[in-house]
């Protein structure tokens, strides 16, 4: 089940669409992220009785009677504690002459992560207790009145970055996770990510953000959708996977630069990255066509089979024969696929237990077509196109990380890298029915304009006008140009995908009324801020995330309801057999 | 059956709050409007093949080449059309000569509504001809390309303002709808509304935008939440009415400063709008004490009783006696309650069916009480006190609305009246058995400081860190101080309103977690920017509005779906008895 929250913006008027239209999306990303870590004029403390946050004091402030509020992170001795807020930590001296036995003891008394209010003056501290490690640790706040706002219970987990928490403990206290330092930067990294691109988009190019509705109709083949009972006995609402329709209708509706962060409902389990690795694989088929190994020949001689390598430069410098061994037991293990490594030594000979089957004038072919040079290492496949695609892309992975393993430099974790992947085709053969098609994405993405005339002869040779974004190896985005055309629009759903029209006639009649050309991109936000954020998982991005099975383990949600309670709604609990059964007894 | 989209933020240790919290809001509304006719540097044609929009040309542009995209909004003989976009207008002029036949038959044929791409000259318009009232008016451009992007059929409505459709023909064909001025300024105004809010919050004030999840448990005493089921049998999610409980945990969590522009889902008709008028009714029971009038001295004689009374200044010059009797009349027939009127004549004396029931002295006084001049009009309302406000707000708004029809300008549209509403009780006596107390908004509000020790001897008389923002008399949003005491808040819970804690285990226990003293506001978006863009319904400033019973009129949601589509989710639909009938026979 997943639950993805989306940026999806729909543009009009595009006929002319073209791929320089990337660039400025890749430049914005970029430079919102710079724009993200600048300073800003934001008032911390406007509304609230605190003078400052925890992160703010400097020796400049000095001689200032100041106001914290915050969390204390530890307290020693009652001689002086250490407060906490989102902006930093400040370190409190306690007072322990008589005139404040009070302050003393309400500080001496408070736990750990109890909410306090201080004020005091800020004083130098004496030489050589300063602490360069710590943005305010120049300074030190001599306490005059101290005032415990809320105490604070034992808690299941200290808040401290250092200590380990399970998953599981996590999610349960989720509101104490959020305490620690990299959730609070996650959160605001994203709050503030999402506000550059409002800004870019509202105002340099004048889009305008429209809220859409998510309580909807069902789709047709919305398999997928969650739905909501309404209180009309026999109906139902549903929770959109995305707002595809009312996207285009705004199009149609005038709202020519549209785009909302929308949440998406997605009933469904966590789809694998269906986007193999298409990139440095060279199809190297030809040169095995004559070559007597079994399996290569099975391959070559397929209609969707071929034979692909890639190359690692300067592989044998750095890895051994059991590094090759244990890619080669990956991708068995992982594929049931044949991977086969050459190396070319030094005196340009090849390595390899391949070389036997080859001529002199195939192996120097060979080294030709892979353009390898000496100490470069070769893997290879043969089988089927798809499949060898998404071993060999594997492999690269698997040797990538190997070779960092060995303590080379070979992805810059800080670098952004950008990927548009296009000319997908508009058509997929069903799986269980390889005569029938199906929409490679939806039925509304609109066909190359050269695979146009195609569209009515042989549909499945069509490419569409889908595009998807990859940062980093990772899918973050993806969208298309629309099908503006009524006629064209029905000939698709009726006669290539063979569904019926009628359940999509409010588009159909919208399509007839002025509908202009458009297009549009979503971008998964979720993804894209863990990727920029380095987080490990999305779960860190996402204030209250649902666990992999769609429950959320702070509140125990989704949880029984009262049959009376559904009654307005007119359903009722089908209790699978084995329950009823149970329940029965 | 309502669904609203609110700005949401809560904000953390707020100790002090003080009502000087109110007034940058009301600042800052005013200022908004300001800045969203500003002109901006917004790039409309970046990413598109149109050089300017329809809105954009003026004489400085005279002897360019340009190229448009548009509706065609008329076509005149083949000689000119009027194309437009979202920005504006521009004339087209249409080649007459050989060369561009193609051109001239391309634009001759298209029909009104079309989307079309054109490129050409931009001229000056001839002497004479040049329209003033056009913005785009003293040009033209004159045509040598072009190109139907769409054609468009006959529409159920012609798109111009002045043309009149029904409200459900309007919803039915909302994407051809939204093309009308009005619309596309109220889309775009409300889309910069909340572009300037997220500004204010995020740059000047340093909150946090986060996301909290729609797809939550139910809450206890949530009888009005959508249900949704999910693929464990039995198990329901719910459609939070409000991000409530999420709020207090991010609070909790340490996101000092959050806000979110969220989406509610109430199952509920409309709530008929609970704020009875407080300004401006004096209490004149004191004086009515002692008159011998039944209805009066059975009102004041009650423990709830009073006689209050509004003024209207110079009433006496514009009213007549029927307005009076009408006004009467509404009040007998709307609320079953008797109005009396009293007019203040020029020599002093009083004019009023009720003026034989006054002594001189009591007379006198109810002049001073009432501070009356000369040809002031006085209404009378004795009764119940809740009723009796109700009664004379109520007189109040339709005397204005008599006085304005009588040409008086009492109420300015464009300015902008704000008011708090304050010193809300805590808890009210249930209806069903006063003898029980329920809350008067919801048991998380915390208790007015001065009357916290109320709480736990006379509950009933505690007033409440409620506060209700009202603009131009309506309400527009509302919050509160939230109690963040686990002891205060589970005994309201448990002794106060006889609930179950358990239910709210999570939230007692998180509150015993340091949570700091916090508050927030919700403001209803939806008609905060009805009444900004003087909108005369909500439905004009949401997209795709849902009808007041909740139908979609567009895609006929809610709508029927089969019991196999409803098999993953285990449930049935429980048909009542009639159509189970109905359905059988």
């Amino acid at each position: 089940m997943s639950f993805c929250h989306g940026l999806r913006l729909l543009y009009s008027q595009l006929p002319l669409f073209s791929r320089e239209l990337n660039r400025p999306w890749c430049r914005y990303v970029s430079s919102s992220l710079a724009l993200s870590s600048e300073k800003r004029a934001s008032d911390f403390n406007s509304f609230v009785p605190r003078t400052n946050t925890c992160g703010e004091l400097r020796s400049a402030h000095v001689g200032q009677e100041v106001t914290l509020c915050g969390w204390i992170q530890y307290q020693r001795q009652g001689l002086f504690l250490v407060l906490r807020d989102f902006q930093g930590l400040t370190q409190i001296i306690i007072p322990q002459d008589e005139a404040h036995s009070h302050v003393k003891k309400v500080l001496y008394d408070a736990p750990v992560e109890s909410v306090v209010r201080v004020t005091g003056t800020v004083t130098s501290r004496p030489p050589g207790q300063k602490n360069p490690r710590m943005p305010t640790g120049d300074i030190e706040v001599k306490v005059k009145t101290a005032e415990v706002l809320n105490s604070c219970k034992k808690l299941p987990f200290e808040i401290k970055d250092f200590i380990k928490k399970s998953e599981s403990l996590r999610m349960q206290y989720r509101y104490l996770d959020l305490r620690s330092f990299q959730m609070q930067l996650n959160l605001r990294l994203r709050s503030q990510m999402i506000m550059k691109m409002r800004e870019y988009l509202c105002y340099l190019h004048g889009f305008v953000d429209v809220e859409t509705p998510t309580l909807f109709k069902r789709t047709p083949g919305g398999a997928k959708e969650f739905v909501v009972p309404s209180r009309e006995p026999g109906k139902f609402y549903c929770l959109p996977q995305s707002p595809q329709q009312f996207k285009q209708l705004l199009m149609i509706g005038g709202l020519d630069r549209y785009f909302q962060v929308a949440r998406c409902y997605r009933d469904e389990g966590s789809k694998p990255d269906r986007q193999p690795e298409f990139t440095q694989i060279i199809d190297v088929s030809d040169v095995f066509r004559n070559v007597e190994i079994g399996f290569v020949q099975n391959a070559v001689n397929k209609p969707q089979g071929t034979v692909k390598a890639i190359c690692i430069p300067q592989g044998a410098r750095h890895l051994q024969n059991k590094d090759f061994e244990a890619l080669k037991e990956s991708a068995k293990s992982q594929f049931n696929q044949e991977v086969l490594h050459l190396i070319l030594k030094p005196d340009e000979s090849l390595k390899s237990p391949l070389r036997k089957f080859l001529s002199e004038e195939q192996q120097s072919e060979l080294i030709k077509a892979l353009k390898v040079q000496a100490d470069d290492v070769v893997l290879l496949a043969a089988g089927e196109h798809e499949k060898v695609c998404l071993v060999l892309g594997n492999m690269r992975l698997e040797s990538a990380n190997l070779l960092e393993l060995r303590g080379l430099v070979l992805r810059d974790p800080t670098a952004f890298h950008f990927l548009w992947v296009v000319d997908f085709p508009l058509f997929l053969h069903k799986e269980e029915n390889p005569a029938e098609l199906e929409s490679a994405h939806h039925p509304f993405t609109a066909p190359h304009p050269s695979d146009t005339s195609l569209l009515y002869s042989e549909p499945a040779k069509v490419r569409s006008q889908h595009y998807d974004l990859v940062l980093n190896g990772s899918e973050i985005g993806g969208g298309s140009i629309r099908i503006h055309n009524a006629e064209q629009q029905r000939f698709v759903l009726e006669t290539v995908l063979k569904e019926d029209p009628e359940l999509l006639s409010h588009l159909l009649e919208a399509l007839k009324s002025g509908a202009p050309p458009h297009g549009g991109i979503a971008l998964g936000l979720d993804r894209l801020i863990c990727l920029v954020a380095g987080a490990p998982s999305i779960r860190d991005v996402i204030a209250f995330p649902k666990s992999f099975k769609g429950r959320d383990l702070m509140s125990n949600a989704p949880d029984y309801i009262t049959p009376e309670e559904l009654e307005p709604y007119h359903i009722q609990v089908a209790w699978p057999a084995a329950e009823a059964e149970a329940n029965k007894n």
